[in-house]
């Protein structure tokens, strides 16, 4: 049998397990809410007893705390901040009333550990109160919006680097198969050569911009509503107080963080989170592209384009021997997706909030911290059992593009464009490669085919092979003659 | 120091924990798919054994499978189907491969399970052999989308039984409060009184909507494409089989399960499934609507409608002595929305299948059964833990229609709207009930005036007070005249 | 210069052109929400008018309104339903106002044609009043939704015969193409065979889903709120008189409506545009699937599938001669995505409403029923200026087919799991055919390997070539014995 | 009868009317796109008649146009980018194709243009050839998304000055309104005072953060892909033409634009636009926030909250006399709902891009430029049909603060929050305010009372009256040592 204490709220008396550091407030709130069975975020967590750990020191410098409440309460935010007792926040991830009861919950686990730590017994809140003292000076509305500003900051970092990552990747194949000369393909349909080694490149270039957007919007969210209380007025919190806070939880984060301007706004506005997913969703739709891309080039083995190969990491079929699928760009296909329906969430969440304070916000801390999660260990997953594992089928890269006419696209700006045209008819017609034609043709020999033809001249802005070829066949490059 | 077992697949030797049930193939998924962090639903496992369970029986029956083997098999995923070895499903549920994992965890376990029961070592699969045995005839293919109708047709019943309990709160609260008159808003301005019991019928209504609606689209969820292996044309799978499982799976699970007569549509077409997402979101719109009024209703104490009280589950402010928030109200709203969102997901998802398969039908099942099982829980406590401990604020209620000037309205069939329309303007002016106009200007005596302003005078189908009245005013009942 | 009568509302007088037929409260209403440039749906105005014409015959048949001022407005309204006056509904489509400036658009069009027909001058409201006489007995907010749903009936009507016709045109592919057996695909990769047949036969029985979805759903829009007047209850519009309308509206549209049993609820609740728009998204989901294969199958002509053809619709290219680009899919696939973000923004508008309306009613019908006629347009063209001109590539279809070696998973029954994989695997290391490899082993004789490989054997339910193979290769059809 | 010409394309001859300036590409692509009615935005149409323009010229000075084509081109451009025949783009906002029909309309209406400035008869592409002298060095694919970028920077900049607008129509409010003291309310209950300028401020505040924001992500839309052709590689473009176009068109355009280093990447990729309809619907969020803030605040007459009143536009229901609607905000509401909607449209279009193009392009051009230009004209109407016209309602505001208890808050750091607690109770029970209590109990003079509850005092950080009231109950301000 559990043992009990029993403890008192507003609406009468509870029994909470003996060994529990949480408390009444925190029961109360995990039995109304049994909704969704997801945890609130560890980084959300972490942040919060860090600016209960900066409220304590700053209340003890103004006077207010003190020294020996003030030491215990920040001994024990510093111990949850490092992920101890996280078996103690037991209220869920969709929680009505504007995130009041993490507050508490982390009010009431940082006060029983600092009883303890005075040698106190759980749930003797004269020692340390949950309220009068650990949550001193301060209010839901101004430390929860602060905590999620401070995890959301980490966790974009952590996603900008895991772009990072992810560009490194993509980098590496755009070097490796820069001499990789292939088809084009737009609207699916035969276009233009390229290299596959510029396809990777476009990649990279456009993870590249999704790491530096997540970057600078980081400033963004730097502006805390923290002394700004209920409303954001800062009323009932002391001015020493509320200089010092933000110096302190500066110092403890590490994170450049500064006051607000207008805390009223910043309690009751929440359109940074909708900016900063705004953000987060366009690398979405970056992943979703290439991911996208590599499942085409991989298609295969004998039934599509099998350009490339994707390292297997796993068996795909028990009907099917050998069959391997390209489970990670499938991975991160479906990440991408879960994002952008995040996305819709949060700022439907951010549009919702009503006057002073926007009550949706643990709906939105949940979006954004689990999607900025999820996208992060995606785009680390895509990068290292993935992109850095393919390999080149050249072979098949010259079939397609062989047996394609596109190249007759080059020869146009010599021959015009009916002439072309009409070539690769005959090619067509005779079943004939457009090298076949034209070497037949005798319109160029085998060397200034390869002058035309090489994969840098197709590649590059400009009309191929016209150092070699300019005169050779008795027309000027004007184009605009024809 | 775990104890291993070396296991083998496709790509080489792996060291699976001794004690694990799972094989190599659960184990290289659950590093590929590190993701999310999200299990894998229950129900979409419970409903998985079910269909292995189905399917040892069918094969036994067609000569395929040994009856020892088929028994452990069967024995060992009727105790999966119950919730047992739950801690053997470790890959992420947004996994890669279309399913294929959770099919080959499901069948590792299964197959080391049965291995047990027959008195093997686990990993001796030459007694029990995942594919060869546990998963003969089958294909993920089939098994998985015909597990995700029976996880989805379960948590559907589920969320229509709850509705159904939402709806039967709200009746009662339709009863409670029939005679309590009030003030109508459009647009949230002043309008036509209704009773509070109106309001609470309304909301009935639009919950019974759901409950039918999602009671009906339960049928459409019964066809199932199992028999149809790898493409839907069931290649492979000896016809005594096919029509032997579905049968065996009839009686599994008491659902009443039918063939789809086109497998091959079913193996990739996704669109039941956004069929249900679509529905589901129309409760999720009702849920959001209803929270909203309550919101309203209950604004205050004393600077808002304050209507009606919600029962006050938690203290809701640490500043602000016995402030309580509409927490439960801000809970269902959250999970509406966060179903909404859902949808979105799923129907990208149900779009982006591409030929013979959907491959992202994990994302499907993934937000689609947490999202019936979120949205079945908020139903359920927003019925018992708010809507029937709502009480009525008569008093407040009455206030509002009195400083009101709408009463007038009911006049104008009487004395015509320029006449009404003077009246509410000298009501105004004066500061005075449309009443105390009324009876001053001696228009209507005062058993006159509760004639025509009684609640269900006002709040039903015609012209108030026509019986008691007409012709008191020497006017018939004829607007067209005027 | 422009001439001008004066008109005047609670707001003061403005000048209206003398020409014009609608009045002050449309101009006033068409200054102030100059937002979006779109036009309020043409079936909206429609039906609205037909509501109108219905009230004026109910009001006359109740003795509210005069046979002549009845009659005229009768035919105003039957007119204007007939698509004249079209010009003179001037409001945005994205009006604030829950559709108010819509009905009083319709009012005073409909008065001044009425004032004309009796021989009077435009402005002359004397004669027929638009408040008075065309507005008498209701209210914008059971008109309004009445026409919405009126609207959505007919729009969904027709989409559910697009959809119908691009199923026949989907089904004659089927029977065209019943005979060309190619590879399937799982995840891309290249899976068992189906035929060209199956895969249009699929998308056939999907659209067939979708035809048939919404055919049923027109059923739950035909419950209407006429008579309801402001907030549902009925108060000032004679019992006479709603009895009557829901008839005459009966007559005059056509349709079966039904007078709702709670018109409080339908007032206040949108929940079944919620519900319609999720069933058109179900649509949408079916065409973006279809439309993304069918670029899939015809990309190339070289470098890609290139399975079938698609009918060349316009020139693709500027650069590239003779290039052909998939066009319609294209615009089906867009035509897909923007109905599903539409439901997005339906289910918002439908959570949004609050108290006795919603006010978002004009959001809700804008993107429904633009949505639903994008939609059918787009079934339409997709199946005559597309489907209807599909042709197989036979030849290429066969090409993957032989290149490939999943033909082998079909010998997997006869000669066990290991020894077909082996012979997978000799086949491409030899880079053979699995015909080639399996003819030069002598394990079938050519006939029998076409037993084995007809088309209907390896697309049909079972065991290939059973029947004739049985026993051939000294093995019973027992694949549970290996 | 109208007459026609007889054109050609690769299917062969159709009639073009003979007044038309488009040709038979145009047409054919009307043909095959009726499907929404939506015109391609006039915006987009303007920039790529500059994009023209500047190819003209550009191809000019590399020779290879002739002086007068080039001119004469040059000359029916810029008649086209100042809005001249816009009646002759006829192609479908939602065509498929990737932008070509959009492309082959202006080059063939500049051609028809062009050739009748040169003296010829439309038709006669000898004079000027759409695409071999309009279209020359050109792809669709670095024509149309050049265009989209620069009708997007103008959009977004038009918003960003309407945001403005909106900002500085606040900051009026906020200093008129500077004074009045009010409730606050978090979760819609009664929270600690503001001043309804403060509110004023908040909002502004966001909007100001939208208009900066805006204005920053216009430098990401500069960089060009112009030059790159068909897939960004440049060929056929002579190097000559493609350093000068770049010049030319910014120029032309007045705007900053820039070549792309890897014109390859922005041919496919389009996160850009993505990322600018994630900011686009950061404003959305705002408007809507601030948008219901208002309904609420304006709520009434009698019974809602009342404290502002909005402007009237227009009367707001024909039943019951004088009732005025906050119709502005409604459609506020409304179009950024419409605009979060148009965001998942252009996410899931821009990660629909597949290998070299995005063939989506059209779909995002639709959504995003439409909403742009909805959302500056929602600010621009919202400032100036509501904002400017908003009155507070003093006496309203002060009675829900007096009726309410939250004054007592100021009051704990005097006398502990139990006795704060107690007063409250006493309040409630025996029907008092706050004031009434306190002066009742002789806890403060009426004087004291003032110095405490002074709006500056309240609204500001800090403990209310401290400097007067310091030391006046005997105690510090050490709410620490309670």
């Amino acid at each position: 049998m559990t043992e009990h204490r029993m403890e008192k709220d507003l609406l009468g008396e509870l029994p909470v397990p003996a060994q529990a550091y949480y408390g009444v407030h925190t029961l109360r709130a995990a039995q109304n809410f049994a909704v969704s069975g997801c945890r609130v975020h560890p980084e959300l967590l972490r942040a919060l007893a860090e600016v209960k750990w900066a409220a304590a020191r700053a209340n003890r410098q103004a006077g207010l705390l003190t020294a020996n409440i003030a030491d215990a309460v920040s001994a024990a935010a510093r111990e949850v901040a490092r992920g101890q007792l996280a078996d103690q926040f037991i209220v869920d991830a969709l929680q009505g009333g504007a995130g009041t009861s993490t507050n508490m919950n982390m009010n009431e686990v940082l006060a029983n550990r600092a009883i303890e730590l005075l040698g106190g017994q759980k749930g003797d809140y004269r020692l340390v109160h949950p309220l009068n003292h650990v949550n001193m000076s301060q209010s839901t509305n101004d430390t929860y919006p602060t905590a999620l500003r401070i995890a959301a900051i980490r966790l974009v970092l952590a996603l900008s680097d895991a772009m990072a990552r992810l560009q490194g990747a993509l980098q590496e194949k755009e070097a490796q198969f820069a001499g990789v000369l292939k088809l084009g393909r737009t609207e699916l349909q035969d276009a233009l050569p390229v290299t596959l080694g510029q396809e990777f490149g476009a990649y990279a270039e456009a993870v590249a911009r999704d790491r530096w957007r997540l970057y600078k919007v980081e400033e963004r969210l730097r502006q805390i509503n923290l002394g700004g209380t209920a409303v954001g007025t800062g009323l009932n919190a002391p001015r020493r107080y509320i200089y010092q806070v933000v110096e302190e939880l500066r110092q403890i984060t590490g994170l450049g963080l500064a006051r607000a301007e207008n805390p009223v706004d910043l309690t009751q506005n929440a359109d940074v989170f909708a900016e900063v997913s705004g953000l987060v969703k366009a690398a979405a739709v970056n992943l979703a592209k290439i991911a996208g891309d590599l499942m085409l080039l991989a298609a295969g083995p004998a039934g599509g384009l099998a350009e490339i190969n994707l390292p297997p990491r796993q068996a795909g079929s028990s009907i099917m021997p050998g069959k391997v699928n390209p489970v990670i760009p499938e991975m991160v296909t479906q990440a991408a997706w879960q994002v952008m329906g995040a996305d819709q969430v949060i700022c439907q969440a951010c549009a919702g909030g009503r006057l002073e304070l926007n009550a949706f916000l643990p709906l939105v801390a949940h979006n954004l911290l689990h999607g900025l999660e999820i996208l992060a260990k995606t785009a680390q997953i895509f990068a290292d059992k993935c992109v850095r594992g393919i390999t080149a089928n050249e072979q098949r890269c010259r079939r397609w593009l062989e047996e394609s006419h596109v190249l007759v696209t080059a020869l146009a700006p010599y021959i015009g464009y009916e002439q072309a045209a009409a070539l690769a008819r005959r090619a067509r017609e005779q079943h004939k490669t457009i090298k076949e034609i034209v070497l037949e043709s005798g319109l160029l020999s085998e060397e200034e085919w390869h002058a035309l033809a090489a994969p840098r001249e197709l590649t590059r802005p400009g009309i191929a092979g016209a150092r070699r070829l300019a005169g050779r066949l008795g027309k000027d490059l004007k184009r605009g003659d024809e």
